[in-house]
Protein backbone atom coordinates (compact mmCIF):
# COMPACT_ATOMS: atom_id res chain seq x y z
CA UNK A 1 0.00 0.00 0.00
CA UNK A 2 1.16 3.08 -0.33
CA UNK A 3 1.65 5.92 2.08
CA UNK A 4 -1.45 8.28 2.31
CA UNK A 5 0.14 11.73 1.37
CA UNK A 6 -2.88 14.05 1.00
CA UNK A 7 -2.62 15.02 4.34
CA UNK A 8 -5.72 13.57 5.08
CA UNK A 9 -6.54 11.57 8.13
CA UNK A 10 -8.96 9.29 9.32
CA UNK A 11 -8.90 10.44 12.86
CA UNK A 12 -10.64 8.75 16.17
CA UNK A 13 -12.19 5.62 14.70
CA UNK A 14 -15.24 3.77 16.75
CA UNK A 15 -16.09 0.11 15.10
CA UNK A 16 -20.02 -0.84 16.09
CA UNK A 17 -20.36 -4.41 15.39
CA UNK A 18 -17.39 -6.77 15.90
CA UNK A 19 -17.81 -9.50 13.24
CA UNK A 20 -15.74 -10.33 10.19
CA UNK A 21 -15.87 -7.08 8.87
CA UNK A 22 -15.88 -4.64 11.46
CA UNK A 23 -13.08 -7.04 12.74
CA UNK A 24 -11.09 -7.07 9.87
CA UNK A 25 -11.41 -3.21 9.42
CA UNK A 26 -9.84 -3.37 12.39
CA UNK A 27 -7.12 -5.28 11.72
CA UNK A 28 -6.53 -3.94 8.54
CA UNK A 29 -5.99 0.08 10.28
CA UNK A 30 -3.58 -1.28 12.70
CA UNK A 31 -0.16 0.41 12.11
CA UNK A 32 -1.94 2.75 9.53
CA UNK A 33 -0.71 6.08 9.95
CA UNK A 34 -3.73 7.79 9.34
CA UNK A 35 -5.64 6.11 12.00
CA UNK A 36 -5.49 7.55 15.74
CA UNK A 37 -7.29 5.27 18.26
CA UNK A 38 -9.66 2.53 17.47
CA UNK A 39 -12.76 2.06 19.96
CA UNK A 40 -14.71 -1.24 19.14
CA UNK A 41 -17.93 -2.00 20.63
CA UNK A 42 -20.44 -5.24 20.20
CA UNK A 43 -23.61 -6.33 21.95
CA UNK A 44 -21.88 -9.47 22.91
CA UNK A 45 -19.38 -8.69 24.92
CA UNK A 46 -17.59 -11.92 24.47
CA UNK A 47 -17.28 -10.96 20.91
CA UNK A 48 -15.66 -7.95 22.07
CA UNK A 49 -12.72 -9.50 24.12
CA UNK A 50 -12.39 -11.60 21.05
CA UNK A 51 -11.51 -8.21 19.28
CA UNK A 52 -9.69 -7.10 21.65
CA UNK A 53 -7.29 -10.43 21.94
CA UNK A 54 -6.94 -9.93 18.29
CA UNK A 55 -5.82 -6.61 18.26
CA UNK A 56 -8.75 -5.20 15.97
CA UNK A 57 -9.56 -2.69 18.24
CA UNK A 58 -7.56 -0.50 20.77
CA UNK A 59 -10.05 -0.57 23.63
CA UNK A 60 -14.05 -1.27 24.71
CA UNK A 61 -16.76 1.07 25.29
CA UNK A 62 -19.28 0.06 27.43
CA UNK A 63 -21.77 1.41 25.17
CA UNK A 64 -22.53 2.14 21.46
CA UNK A 65 -23.07 5.34 22.34
CA UNK A 66 -19.82 6.08 24.25
CA UNK A 67 -18.03 4.52 21.72
CA UNK A 68 -18.57 7.61 19.42
CA UNK A 69 -18.72 10.33 21.96
CA UNK A 70 -14.97 11.47 20.67
CA UNK A 71 -15.39 9.80 16.84
CA UNK A 72 -14.54 11.31 13.91
CA UNK A 73 -15.15 8.04 12.19
CA UNK A 74 -17.86 5.76 12.81
CA UNK A 75 -18.28 2.30 11.24
CA UNK A 76 -21.57 0.78 11.57
CA UNK A 77 -20.86 -2.94 11.08
CA UNK A 78 -23.56 -5.16 12.82
CA UNK A 79 -26.03 -7.39 10.89
CA UNK A 80 -28.03 -5.74 8.31
CA UNK A 81 -31.51 -5.39 9.91
CA UNK A 82 -28.94 -3.72 12.93
CA UNK A 83 -27.88 -1.05 11.20
CA UNK A 84 -30.69 1.66 11.20
CA UNK A 85 -31.65 1.19 14.53
CA UNK A 86 -27.77 1.36 15.54
CA UNK A 87 -27.29 4.74 13.85
CA UNK A 88 -30.84 5.86 15.93
CA UNK A 89 -29.51 4.80 19.16
CA UNK A 90 -25.96 6.59 18.98
CA UNK A 91 -27.32 9.77 16.99
CA UNK A 92 -27.40 12.39 19.92
CA UNK A 93 -24.12 10.86 21.18
CA UNK A 94 -22.21 12.03 17.57
CA UNK A 95 -20.12 14.74 17.69
CA UNK A 96 -21.27 17.32 14.17
CA UNK A 97 -18.25 16.69 12.55
CA UNK A 98 -17.89 13.03 12.51
CA UNK A 99 -18.08 10.83 9.51
CA UNK A 100 -20.49 7.73 9.48
CA UNK A 101 -20.51 4.54 7.52
CA UNK A 102 -22.08 1.17 6.76
CA UNK A 103 -20.60 -2.34 5.27
CA UNK A 104 -24.34 -3.08 4.36
CA UNK A 105 -25.36 -5.41 1.40
CA UNK A 106 -28.27 -2.96 0.95
CA UNK A 107 -27.94 0.49 0.11
CA UNK A 108 -31.23 2.17 -1.11
CA UNK A 109 -33.11 2.00 2.40
CA UNK A 110 -29.83 2.71 3.86
CA UNK A 111 -29.71 5.93 2.36
CA UNK A 112 -32.81 7.16 2.78
CA UNK A 113 -33.15 6.66 6.42
CA UNK A 114 -30.12 7.59 7.27
CA UNK A 115 -30.59 11.15 5.43
CA UNK A 116 -33.55 11.10 7.48
CA UNK A 117 -31.51 10.68 11.01
CA UNK A 118 -29.13 12.07 10.10
CA UNK A 119 -28.38 14.77 7.20
CA UNK A 120 -24.94 15.06 5.47
CA UNK A 121 -22.74 12.83 8.37
CA UNK A 122 -23.95 9.65 6.38
CA UNK A 123 -22.75 7.64 3.83
CA UNK A 124 -23.37 4.30 2.87
CA UNK A 125 -20.91 1.41 2.08
CA UNK A 126 -20.41 -2.20 0.77
CA UNK A 127 -17.43 -3.51 0.93
CA UNK A 128 -17.41 -6.44 -1.83
CA UNK A 129 -15.70 -8.74 0.31
CA UNK A 130 -16.68 -11.29 2.85
CA UNK A 131 -16.55 -14.95 3.48
CA UNK A 132 -19.17 -17.85 3.58
CA UNK A 133 -17.96 -18.23 7.71
CA UNK A 134 -18.55 -14.81 9.47
CA UNK A 135 -17.25 -13.99 12.41
CA UNK A 136 -14.79 -12.23 15.00
CA UNK A 137 -13.00 -15.93 14.26
CA UNK A 138 -12.96 -15.50 10.86
CA UNK A 139 -11.58 -11.55 10.81
CA UNK A 140 -8.25 -11.21 8.99
CA UNK A 141 -5.94 -7.89 8.09
CA UNK A 142 -6.50 -8.39 4.75
CA UNK A 143 -9.69 -9.10 3.84
CA UNK A 144 -10.21 -6.24 1.65
CA UNK A 145 -6.77 -6.49 -0.11
CA UNK A 146 -7.44 -5.01 -3.83
CA UNK A 147 -11.60 -5.68 -3.29
CA UNK A 148 -13.82 -3.07 -4.88
CA UNK A 149 -15.68 -0.67 -1.74
CA UNK A 150 -18.77 0.54 -2.86
CA UNK A 151 -19.95 3.92 -1.67
CA UNK A 152 -23.14 5.48 -2.26
CA UNK A 153 -23.71 9.57 -1.61
CA UNK A 154 -26.74 10.74 -2.03
CA UNK A 155 -27.97 14.36 -2.83
CA UNK A 156 -27.07 15.40 0.73
CA UNK A 157 -24.23 13.91 1.69
CA UNK A 158 -21.14 16.29 1.93
CA UNK A 159 -18.00 16.23 -0.01
CA UNK A 160 -15.89 15.71 2.92
CA UNK A 161 -18.17 12.74 4.49
CA UNK A 162 -17.48 10.62 1.33
CA UNK A 163 -13.64 11.51 0.51
CA UNK A 164 -13.29 10.25 4.41
CA UNK A 165 -15.20 7.47 4.03
CA UNK A 166 -12.97 6.39 0.68
CA UNK A 167 -9.77 7.08 2.75
CA UNK A 168 -10.85 4.45 5.24
CA UNK A 169 -11.49 2.22 2.02
CA UNK A 170 -8.37 2.61 0.65
CA UNK A 171 -6.12 2.77 4.31
CA UNK A 172 -7.64 -1.46 4.44
CA UNK A 173 -6.38 -2.18 1.18
CA UNK A 174 -10.00 -1.59 -0.82
CA UNK A 175 -10.75 0.43 -4.01
CA UNK A 176 -13.67 2.80 -3.00
CA UNK A 177 -15.70 3.74 -6.10
CA UNK A 178 -18.64 5.58 -5.94
CA UNK A 179 -22.46 4.08 -7.22
CA UNK A 180 -25.82 5.34 -6.88
CA UNK A 181 -27.97 3.71 -3.52
CA UNK A 182 -30.58 2.17 -5.81
CA UNK A 183 -28.10 1.01 -9.10
CA UNK A 184 -26.38 -0.05 -6.20
CA UNK A 185 -28.90 -2.72 -5.42
CA UNK A 186 -29.91 -3.47 -8.80
CA UNK A 187 -25.95 -4.73 -9.26
CA UNK A 188 -25.65 -6.75 -6.51
CA UNK A 189 -29.19 -8.53 -7.16
CA UNK A 190 -27.50 -10.15 -9.93
CA UNK A 191 -23.49 -10.00 -8.72
CA UNK A 192 -24.18 -11.38 -5.20
CA UNK A 193 -28.11 -12.13 -4.28
CA UNK A 194 -29.12 -14.13 -7.60
CA UNK A 195 -25.29 -16.77 -7.21
CA UNK A 196 -26.58 -17.20 -3.34
CA UNK A 197 -30.13 -17.77 -4.41
CA UNK A 198 -28.71 -20.74 -6.67
CA UNK A 199 -26.06 -22.22 -4.72
CA UNK A 200 -28.70 -22.49 -2.13
CA UNK A 201 -30.87 -23.88 -4.27
CA UNK A 202 -28.49 -26.52 -5.71
CA UNK A 203 -27.26 -28.00 -2.72
CA UNK A 204 -31.06 -28.27 -1.93
CA UNK A 205 -31.69 -29.72 -4.99
CA UNK A 206 -28.54 -32.55 -5.22
CA UNK A 207 -29.41 -33.36 -1.71
CA UNK A 208 -32.91 -34.16 -2.32
CA UNK A 209 -31.95 -36.43 -5.70
CA UNK A 210 -28.37 -37.84 -4.02
CA UNK A 211 -28.51 -40.31 -1.91
CA UNK A 212 -25.75 -40.22 1.20
CA UNK A 213 -23.98 -43.53 -0.18
CA UNK A 214 -22.60 -40.73 -3.29
CA UNK A 215 -22.09 -37.54 -2.03
CA UNK A 216 -19.00 -37.79 -1.47
CA UNK A 217 -18.07 -38.08 -5.09
CA UNK A 218 -19.25 -34.12 -6.12
CA UNK A 219 -15.88 -32.57 -7.68
CA UNK A 220 -15.30 -28.97 -8.07
CA UNK A 221 -18.09 -27.60 -10.29
CA UNK A 222 -20.58 -28.58 -7.35
CA UNK A 223 -17.93 -27.17 -4.47
CA UNK A 224 -17.91 -24.10 -6.15
CA UNK A 225 -21.13 -23.70 -7.15
CA UNK A 226 -22.54 -24.83 -3.68
CA UNK A 227 -20.01 -22.78 -1.79
CA UNK A 228 -21.89 -19.93 -0.23
CA UNK A 229 -24.64 -22.08 0.85
CA UNK A 230 -22.59 -22.27 3.69
CA UNK A 231 -23.46 -18.67 4.53
CA UNK A 232 -25.49 -18.36 7.47
CA UNK A 233 -28.81 -18.44 5.98
CA UNK A 234 -30.79 -15.73 8.25
CA UNK A 235 -28.70 -13.28 7.04
CA UNK A 236 -29.46 -14.03 3.93
CA UNK A 237 -33.42 -14.22 4.40
CA UNK A 238 -33.51 -10.56 5.09
CA UNK A 239 -31.10 -9.52 1.95
CA UNK A 240 -33.38 -11.50 -0.22
CA UNK A 241 -36.65 -10.18 1.25
CA UNK A 242 -35.46 -6.62 1.24
CA UNK A 243 -34.24 -6.60 -2.36
CA UNK A 244 -37.44 -8.12 -3.25
CA UNK A 245 -37.73 -6.45 -6.77
CA UNK A 246 -34.42 -6.12 -7.97
CA UNK A 247 -33.44 -9.98 -6.77
CA UNK A 248 -36.84 -10.85 -9.41
CA UNK A 249 -36.24 -9.05 -11.98
CA UNK A 250 -32.50 -10.80 -12.00
CA UNK A 251 -34.42 -14.21 -11.63
CA UNK A 252 -36.72 -13.97 -14.18
CA UNK A 253 -34.24 -13.34 -16.67
CA UNK A 254 -31.95 -16.26 -15.28
CA UNK A 255 -35.24 -18.40 -15.43
CA UNK A 256 -35.80 -17.30 -18.93
CA UNK A 257 -32.18 -18.25 -19.88
CA UNK A 258 -33.18 -21.81 -18.43
CA UNK A 259 -36.10 -22.13 -19.92
CA UNK A 260 -34.15 -21.92 -23.50
CA UNK A 261 -31.98 -24.24 -22.81
CA UNK A 262 -34.31 -26.64 -21.24
CA UNK A 263 -35.97 -26.38 -24.74
CA UNK A 264 -32.71 -27.17 -26.58
CA UNK A 265 -31.98 -29.95 -24.56
CA UNK A 266 -35.52 -31.59 -24.64
CA UNK A 267 -35.31 -31.16 -28.22
CA UNK A 268 -31.75 -32.28 -28.68
CA UNK A 269 -31.27 -28.98 -30.59
CA UNK A 270 -27.62 -29.11 -31.13
CA UNK A 271 -26.91 -25.76 -33.00
CA UNK A 272 -29.28 -24.36 -30.91
CA UNK A 273 -27.50 -26.00 -27.40
CA UNK A 274 -24.22 -25.06 -28.95
CA UNK A 275 -25.12 -21.48 -29.20
CA UNK A 276 -26.65 -20.75 -25.66
CA UNK A 277 -23.87 -22.59 -24.29
CA UNK A 278 -21.23 -20.39 -26.45
CA UNK A 279 -22.93 -16.67 -25.63
CA UNK A 280 -22.36 -18.27 -21.59
CA UNK A 281 -18.89 -18.77 -22.40
CA UNK A 282 -18.37 -15.47 -23.67
CA UNK A 283 -20.72 -13.44 -21.38
CA UNK A 284 -18.21 -15.61 -18.54
CA UNK A 285 -15.25 -14.01 -20.34
CA UNK A 286 -16.52 -10.29 -20.07
CA UNK A 287 -16.30 -10.87 -16.54
CA UNK A 288 -12.55 -12.08 -16.51
CA UNK A 289 -10.12 -10.57 -13.55
CA UNK A 290 -6.85 -11.32 -12.94
CA UNK A 291 -6.13 -13.56 -9.97
CA UNK A 292 -3.45 -11.67 -9.34
CA UNK A 293 -5.47 -8.45 -9.49
CA UNK A 294 -8.34 -9.32 -7.15
CA UNK A 295 -8.52 -10.86 -3.93
CA UNK A 296 -10.09 -14.10 -4.00
CA UNK A 297 -13.00 -13.76 -0.92
CA UNK A 298 -16.37 -13.73 -1.05
CA UNK A 299 -19.32 -10.89 -0.64
CA UNK B 1 1.06 -43.19 -1.70
CA UNK B 2 1.26 -46.44 -0.24
CA UNK B 3 3.35 -48.90 -2.37
CA UNK B 4 0.98 -51.54 -4.36
CA UNK B 5 2.02 -54.94 -2.52
CA UNK B 6 -0.95 -57.33 -4.12
CA UNK B 7 1.64 -58.05 -6.73
CA UNK B 8 -0.53 -57.04 -9.58
CA UNK B 9 0.86 -55.06 -12.31
CA UNK B 10 -0.57 -52.65 -14.54
CA UNK B 11 1.69 -53.56 -17.75
CA UNK B 12 2.60 -52.05 -20.68
CA UNK B 13 -0.13 -48.81 -20.88
CA UNK B 14 -1.45 -47.21 -24.47
CA UNK B 15 -2.99 -43.92 -23.85
CA UNK B 16 -5.28 -42.63 -26.90
CA UNK B 17 -6.31 -39.38 -26.57
CA UNK B 18 -3.44 -36.80 -24.93
CA UNK B 19 -5.37 -34.09 -22.99
CA UNK B 20 -5.66 -32.90 -19.68
CA UNK B 21 -6.72 -35.81 -18.44
CA UNK B 22 -5.19 -38.67 -20.84
CA UNK B 23 -1.64 -36.20 -20.24
CA UNK B 24 -2.55 -36.13 -16.30
CA UNK B 25 -2.69 -40.05 -16.12
CA UNK B 26 0.88 -40.37 -17.90
CA UNK B 27 2.62 -37.80 -15.55
CA UNK B 28 1.13 -39.78 -12.33
CA UNK B 29 2.16 -43.29 -13.62
CA UNK B 30 5.64 -41.58 -14.11
CA UNK B 31 7.97 -43.37 -11.69
CA UNK B 32 5.23 -45.88 -10.38
CA UNK B 33 6.98 -49.50 -10.27
CA UNK B 34 3.92 -51.43 -11.52
CA UNK B 35 3.75 -49.32 -14.77
CA UNK B 36 5.29 -50.86 -17.94
CA UNK B 37 6.21 -48.14 -21.19
CA UNK B 38 3.31 -46.06 -21.76
CA UNK B 39 2.78 -45.50 -25.55
CA UNK B 40 0.65 -42.48 -26.09
CA UNK B 41 -1.49 -41.70 -29.24
CA UNK B 42 -3.52 -38.09 -30.50
CA UNK B 43 -4.65 -37.27 -34.11
CA UNK B 44 -3.03 -34.28 -33.62
CA UNK B 45 0.86 -34.65 -33.56
CA UNK B 46 1.08 -31.16 -31.70
CA UNK B 47 -0.68 -32.45 -28.76
CA UNK B 48 1.61 -36.00 -29.09
CA UNK B 49 4.95 -34.30 -29.53
CA UNK B 50 4.06 -31.98 -26.26
CA UNK B 51 3.19 -34.63 -24.49
CA UNK B 52 6.30 -36.69 -25.42
CA UNK B 53 7.84 -33.20 -24.28
CA UNK B 54 6.34 -32.49 -20.59
CA UNK B 55 7.22 -36.73 -20.04
CA UNK B 56 3.47 -37.77 -20.13
CA UNK B 57 4.20 -40.57 -22.18
CA UNK B 58 7.47 -42.56 -22.95
CA UNK B 59 6.68 -42.78 -26.99
CA UNK B 60 4.46 -41.91 -29.57
CA UNK B 61 2.48 -44.09 -31.94
CA UNK B 62 2.22 -43.55 -35.21
CA UNK B 63 -1.20 -44.65 -35.08
CA UNK B 64 -4.19 -46.10 -32.46
CA UNK B 65 -4.09 -49.40 -33.82
CA UNK B 66 -0.33 -49.50 -33.56
CA UNK B 67 -0.22 -48.08 -29.71
CA UNK B 68 -2.50 -50.71 -28.52
CA UNK B 69 -0.85 -53.80 -30.14
CA UNK B 70 1.16 -54.80 -26.89
CA UNK B 71 -0.74 -53.15 -24.66
CA UNK B 72 -1.99 -54.61 -21.19
CA UNK B 73 -3.85 -51.83 -20.47
CA UNK B 74 -5.71 -49.18 -22.71
CA UNK B 75 -6.93 -45.97 -21.95
CA UNK B 76 -9.67 -44.42 -24.34
CA UNK B 77 -9.00 -40.37 -23.44
CA UNK B 78 -10.57 -38.73 -26.29
CA UNK B 79 -13.85 -36.03 -26.15
CA UNK B 80 -16.69 -38.15 -25.23
CA UNK B 81 -18.07 -38.60 -28.79
CA UNK B 82 -15.12 -39.76 -30.08
CA UNK B 83 -14.40 -43.20 -27.49
CA UNK B 84 -17.06 -45.38 -29.12
CA UNK B 85 -15.12 -44.33 -32.55
CA UNK B 86 -11.93 -45.14 -31.31
CA UNK B 87 -12.75 -48.08 -29.37
CA UNK B 88 -14.19 -50.38 -33.23
CA UNK B 89 -10.83 -48.62 -34.68
CA UNK B 90 -8.68 -50.16 -32.14
CA UNK B 91 -10.48 -53.07 -31.70
CA UNK B 92 -9.09 -55.41 -34.25
CA UNK B 93 -5.48 -54.62 -33.03
CA UNK B 94 -6.22 -55.35 -29.19
CA UNK B 95 -4.63 -58.07 -27.54
CA UNK B 96 -6.99 -60.48 -26.00
CA UNK B 97 -6.34 -60.14 -22.65
CA UNK B 98 -6.08 -56.58 -22.50
CA UNK B 99 -8.13 -53.92 -20.06
CA UNK B 100 -9.76 -51.26 -22.35
CA UNK B 101 -11.53 -48.22 -19.77
CA UNK B 102 -12.32 -44.07 -20.83
CA UNK B 103 -12.83 -41.29 -18.89
CA UNK B 104 -15.99 -40.16 -20.41
CA UNK B 105 -18.70 -37.85 -18.90
CA UNK B 106 -21.21 -40.52 -19.21
CA UNK B 107 -21.30 -44.36 -18.70
CA UNK B 108 -24.62 -45.98 -19.70
CA UNK B 109 -24.82 -45.56 -23.64
CA UNK B 110 -20.80 -45.93 -23.73
CA UNK B 111 -21.16 -49.36 -21.45
CA UNK B 112 -23.26 -50.59 -23.37
CA UNK B 113 -22.10 -49.99 -26.67
CA UNK B 114 -18.38 -51.47 -25.44
CA UNK B 115 -20.09 -54.45 -24.22
CA UNK B 116 -21.19 -54.97 -28.31
CA UNK B 117 -17.59 -54.09 -29.90
CA UNK B 118 -15.88 -55.47 -26.71
CA UNK B 119 -17.46 -58.40 -24.66
CA UNK B 120 -16.00 -58.39 -20.94
CA UNK B 121 -12.61 -56.58 -21.68
CA UNK B 122 -14.27 -52.81 -21.07
CA UNK B 123 -14.75 -50.76 -17.84
CA UNK B 124 -16.35 -47.38 -17.88
CA UNK B 125 -14.53 -44.74 -15.93
CA UNK B 126 -14.43 -41.51 -14.61
CA UNK B 127 -12.19 -39.87 -12.86
CA UNK B 128 -13.88 -36.77 -10.95
CA UNK B 129 -11.15 -34.69 -11.53
CA UNK B 130 -10.48 -31.97 -14.06
CA UNK B 131 -10.11 -28.07 -14.64
CA UNK B 132 -12.13 -25.57 -16.45
CA UNK B 133 -8.97 -25.16 -19.18
CA UNK B 134 -8.62 -28.36 -20.66
CA UNK B 135 -5.54 -29.30 -22.97
CA UNK B 136 -2.16 -31.46 -22.33
CA UNK B 137 -1.06 -28.25 -21.34
CA UNK B 138 -3.00 -28.27 -17.97
CA UNK B 139 -1.96 -31.74 -17.17
CA UNK B 140 -0.17 -32.09 -14.24
CA UNK B 141 0.74 -35.28 -11.81
CA UNK B 142 -1.42 -34.28 -9.13
CA UNK B 143 -4.86 -33.68 -10.94
CA UNK B 144 -6.56 -36.89 -9.36
CA UNK B 145 -4.79 -36.62 -5.64
CA UNK B 146 -8.31 -38.26 -3.82
CA UNK B 147 -10.40 -37.79 -6.46
CA UNK B 148 -12.98 -40.31 -6.75
CA UNK B 149 -12.71 -42.13 -10.01
CA UNK B 150 -16.36 -44.10 -10.80
CA UNK B 151 -16.05 -47.42 -12.45
CA UNK B 152 -19.23 -48.74 -14.04
CA UNK B 153 -18.67 -52.62 -15.12
CA UNK B 154 -22.25 -54.60 -16.67
CA UNK B 155 -23.41 -58.17 -16.03
CA UNK B 156 -20.65 -58.95 -18.95
CA UNK B 157 -17.00 -57.24 -17.67
CA UNK B 158 -14.89 -59.81 -16.80
CA UNK B 159 -13.50 -59.26 -12.41
CA UNK B 160 -10.16 -58.90 -13.36
CA UNK B 161 -10.66 -56.08 -15.50
CA UNK B 162 -12.37 -54.43 -13.13
CA UNK B 163 -9.37 -54.93 -11.04
CA UNK B 164 -6.84 -53.51 -13.33
CA UNK B 165 -8.88 -50.17 -13.62
CA UNK B 166 -9.26 -50.02 -9.78
CA UNK B 167 -5.40 -50.81 -9.81
CA UNK B 168 -4.92 -47.60 -12.82
CA UNK B 169 -7.11 -45.43 -10.30
CA UNK B 170 -4.97 -45.94 -7.37
CA UNK B 171 -1.83 -45.35 -9.14
CA UNK B 172 -2.50 -42.06 -10.01
CA UNK B 173 -3.31 -41.22 -6.82
CA UNK B 174 -7.19 -41.36 -7.29
CA UNK B 175 -9.89 -43.45 -5.40
CA UNK B 176 -11.93 -46.19 -7.53
CA UNK B 177 -15.72 -46.33 -6.65
CA UNK B 178 -17.77 -48.84 -8.63
CA UNK B 179 -21.09 -47.30 -9.89
CA UNK B 180 -24.16 -49.29 -12.14
CA UNK B 181 -23.83 -47.08 -15.48
CA UNK B 182 -27.22 -45.85 -15.33
CA UNK B 183 -26.96 -44.62 -11.47
CA UNK B 184 -23.34 -42.85 -12.56
CA UNK B 185 -25.43 -41.04 -15.52
CA UNK B 186 -28.44 -39.91 -13.02
CA UNK B 187 -25.85 -38.98 -10.41
CA UNK B 188 -23.60 -36.81 -12.23
CA UNK B 189 -26.93 -35.19 -13.69
CA UNK B 190 -27.26 -33.58 -10.16
CA UNK B 191 -23.91 -32.87 -8.96
CA UNK B 192 -21.89 -32.19 -12.26
CA UNK B 193 -23.97 -31.20 -15.11
CA UNK B 194 -26.14 -28.96 -13.37
CA UNK B 195 -23.76 -26.70 -11.83
CA UNK B 196 -22.13 -26.16 -15.32
CA UNK B 197 -25.96 -25.40 -16.57
CA UNK B 198 -26.40 -23.32 -13.98
CA UNK B 199 -22.52 -21.45 -13.98
CA UNK B 200 -23.87 -20.77 -17.94
CA UNK B 201 -26.76 -19.35 -17.17
CA UNK B 202 -25.55 -17.00 -14.25
CA UNK B 203 -22.90 -15.92 -16.48
CA UNK B 204 -25.17 -15.14 -19.34
CA UNK B 205 -27.63 -13.53 -17.18
CA UNK B 206 -25.12 -11.51 -15.34
CA UNK B 207 -24.10 -10.16 -18.39
CA UNK B 208 -27.60 -9.34 -19.89
CA UNK B 209 -28.38 -7.28 -16.78
CA UNK B 210 -24.76 -5.44 -15.75
CA UNK B 211 -23.58 -2.83 -17.60
CA UNK B 212 -19.28 -3.01 -18.57
CA UNK B 213 -18.81 -0.39 -16.17
CA UNK B 214 -19.56 -2.77 -12.79
CA UNK B 215 -18.06 -5.86 -14.17
CA UNK B 216 -15.42 -5.65 -12.33
CA UNK B 217 -16.83 -5.36 -9.31
CA UNK B 218 -18.53 -8.91 -9.09
CA UNK B 219 -16.90 -11.02 -5.77
CA UNK B 220 -16.16 -14.62 -4.37
CA UNK B 221 -20.16 -16.02 -5.20
CA UNK B 222 -20.29 -14.67 -8.20
CA UNK B 223 -16.42 -15.73 -9.42
CA UNK B 224 -16.83 -19.47 -8.00
CA UNK B 225 -20.85 -19.87 -9.03
CA UNK B 226 -19.64 -18.88 -12.67
CA UNK B 227 -16.24 -20.63 -12.60
CA UNK B 228 -17.21 -23.79 -15.27
CA UNK B 229 -18.79 -21.74 -17.07
CA UNK B 230 -15.08 -21.16 -18.56
CA UNK B 231 -15.67 -24.76 -19.78
CA UNK B 232 -15.54 -25.43 -23.18
CA UNK B 233 -18.98 -24.79 -24.46
CA UNK B 234 -18.69 -27.36 -27.28
CA UNK B 235 -18.11 -30.43 -24.68
CA UNK B 236 -20.44 -29.89 -22.77
CA UNK B 237 -23.29 -29.35 -25.46
CA UNK B 238 -22.39 -33.11 -26.26
CA UNK B 239 -22.98 -34.01 -22.60
CA UNK B 240 -26.35 -32.15 -21.65
CA UNK B 241 -27.78 -33.63 -25.00
CA UNK B 242 -26.53 -36.82 -24.31
CA UNK B 243 -27.80 -36.89 -20.62
CA UNK B 244 -31.16 -35.37 -21.57
CA UNK B 245 -33.70 -37.49 -19.31
CA UNK B 246 -31.66 -37.11 -16.01
CA UNK B 247 -30.45 -33.71 -16.47
CA UNK B 248 -34.23 -32.57 -17.06
CA UNK B 249 -35.05 -34.55 -14.06
CA UNK B 250 -32.97 -32.44 -12.24
CA UNK B 251 -33.55 -28.97 -13.91
CA UNK B 252 -36.79 -30.12 -13.16
CA UNK B 253 -36.36 -30.36 -8.99
CA UNK B 254 -34.17 -27.47 -9.12
CA UNK B 255 -36.91 -25.09 -10.67
CA UNK B 256 -39.26 -26.29 -8.77
CA UNK B 257 -37.12 -24.85 -5.45
CA UNK B 258 -36.60 -21.47 -7.36
CA UNK B 259 -40.58 -21.46 -7.98
CA UNK B 260 -40.68 -22.08 -4.01
CA UNK B 261 -38.60 -19.37 -3.14
CA UNK B 262 -39.53 -16.72 -5.51
CA UNK B 263 -43.06 -17.25 -3.96
CA UNK B 264 -41.88 -16.82 -0.69
CA UNK B 265 -39.71 -13.21 -1.29
CA UNK B 266 -42.77 -12.59 -3.73
CA UNK B 267 -44.87 -12.64 -0.29
CA UNK B 268 -42.12 -11.13 1.81
CA UNK B 269 -43.02 -14.15 3.37
CA UNK B 270 -40.04 -14.41 6.09
CA UNK B 271 -40.72 -17.53 7.63
CA UNK B 272 -41.23 -19.84 5.04
CA UNK B 273 -38.02 -17.65 3.16
CA UNK B 274 -35.69 -18.84 6.45
CA UNK B 275 -37.21 -21.97 6.27
CA UNK B 276 -36.39 -22.57 2.53
CA UNK B 277 -32.75 -21.21 3.74
CA UNK B 278 -32.04 -23.01 6.70
CA UNK B 279 -33.24 -26.26 4.40
CA UNK B 280 -30.60 -25.80 1.96
CA UNK B 281 -27.81 -24.88 4.16
CA UNK B 282 -28.30 -28.11 5.82
CA UNK B 283 -28.60 -29.79 2.65
CA UNK B 284 -25.09 -28.03 1.90
CA UNK B 285 -23.67 -29.21 5.12
CA UNK B 286 -24.41 -32.92 4.26
CA UNK B 287 -21.72 -32.51 1.62
CA UNK B 288 -19.18 -31.27 3.62
CA UNK B 289 -15.74 -32.62 2.93
CA UNK B 290 -12.39 -31.52 4.58
CA UNK B 291 -10.50 -29.58 2.38
CA UNK B 292 -7.65 -31.96 3.83
CA UNK B 293 -8.92 -34.99 2.41
CA UNK B 294 -10.07 -33.41 -1.40
CA UNK B 295 -8.43 -31.84 -4.33
CA UNK B 296 -9.62 -29.05 -5.33
CA UNK B 297 -10.18 -29.85 -9.00
CA UNK B 298 -12.89 -30.16 -11.58
CA UNK B 299 -14.85 -32.72 -12.60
Amino acid sequence: LKPETSGQTLGSIAILGLGLIGGSVGLALRGRNTAGAVVGWDPSTANGRKALDRGAVDSLAGSAQEAVTRADLVLLSPPLPATIPLLEAICAALPTTATVTDVGSLKAAISTEADRILPGQFVGGHPMAGSETGGIESSRPDLFLRAPWLLTPTGQTLPEIVRKAELLAREVGARPRVCDPVEHDRIVATLSHLPHLLAYGLARTAADLVSDEWRDIAAGSFRDGTRVAASDPSLWNVVFRDNQEALLTSLDRFESWIASIRQAIGDRDDERLRDLLRSAHQAKASFAVSPTERNTTED
